[in-house]
């Protein structure tokens, strides 16, 4: 079945999809428009609800990009089978969005010097203090991972990480040691990294 | 397995695991906390990121509303087998949110009369156009459920149209007759019936 993904060229609500493509070993047409560019009307408008990432498989398109990442997650040997260790990935993820959505990263992109500052600053002072250090407990108490094993929780905390390191221009992940491991795990997993060593890096100004 | 859910005293997102867990056949106790006393600051630290809902079950805790109705969901027969299904399902729940938090329903809970006027004529404006047409077309052509049958994902739609109803003092879905007709499916199906009508009508001033 072809398999396509549509999204931004840049990491935010992508890259963990794109990772768990590769990782999975998956074939998949990496579909990619320009920040710059959005809207693209006729884009847009083939979009259900006007919004990327948008997934195909065998003709049939998923939006949302935690559906996608879950199914693909499903496809990749990232889910585990057992339903309550499932839901309890599931509240992992959500809670990642929760710390993701208090950047009020839309905001950020289209603002001035002064509010860019504003928000990073909101960020660095509570959102972060808030919410990593309940990740990094989560994780050390299963063994680096949320579920004791690699699953798309981890894929997805990476993902958001990654984003926000690209448009603070930081290591937000610094003063948290076991998260700061498991973004080096994720990005060195052998086909993760080999992905990573041919795309062109991505910019924010 | 002793079940309990902790949530505010009012529908909210809330409700739809309720009436899955009434669905269900589940026995759980159901605790409730009054808006105007929170936070209650014994309880909110209790809670793993400091809000609500939180389901329990064999001494073990879930947060995340969604995370918890998805679960409940695969324990009352309202969840496909089929994973591609399921992706699609997750797809229509986070749409769902989408609509569901651009009402900003904090915001309007807190608000004055002018912010309350002008978050509601925003949502009849601009977000109930926009979605609601869509939730009306895919319930349609899936013989007026999202997946062809009943699954959670209705009682997801449903239990945020009626907290919609309670704070804006409207049916927001009179114009949508598929969606009118599935809140009546929902409200209608016997266990959920028998605990409407037994808990106390839900008030918003």
């Amino acid at each position: 079945m072809a398999k396509k993904l549509q999204y931004f060229n840049i990491n935010g609500l992508g890259e963990s999809i794109r990772y768990m493509l590769h990782y999975g070993g998956h074939k998949f047409e990496d579909i990619r428009y320009e920040l710059k560019d959005w809207p693209i009307q006729s884009v847009k408008d083939s979009l259900p609800y006007g919004q990327l990432p948008l997934y195909e498989e065998g003709g049939k398109t998923l939006n949302q990009s935690l559906a996608i990442a879950r199914y693909v997650a499903s496809q990749s040997q990232l889910l585990p089978s057992d339903l309550w260790q499932q839901a309890v990935l599931d509240a992992v993820v959500h809670n990642i969005y929760d710390f993701w959505n208090k950047n009020k990263i839309a905001e950020y992109i289209r603002g001035d010097a002064e509010t860019k500052a504003a928000l990073k600053k909101q960020t660095f002072e509570e959102h972060i203090p808030f919410y990593f250090p309940r990740f990094e407990k989560e994780l050390k108490t299963n063994k680096g991972h949320f579920a004791g094993k690699l699953t798309w929780a981890d894929f997805i905390l990476v993902g958001m990480i990654e984003t926000a390191n690209l448009f603070y221009g930081e290591n937000i992940e610094t003063n948290y040691p076991t998260i700061a491991a498991l973004v080096k795990t994720i990005q060195n997993l052998p086909k993760v990294k080999e992905y990573i060593a041919t795309r062109n890096p991505y910019t924010f100004k």
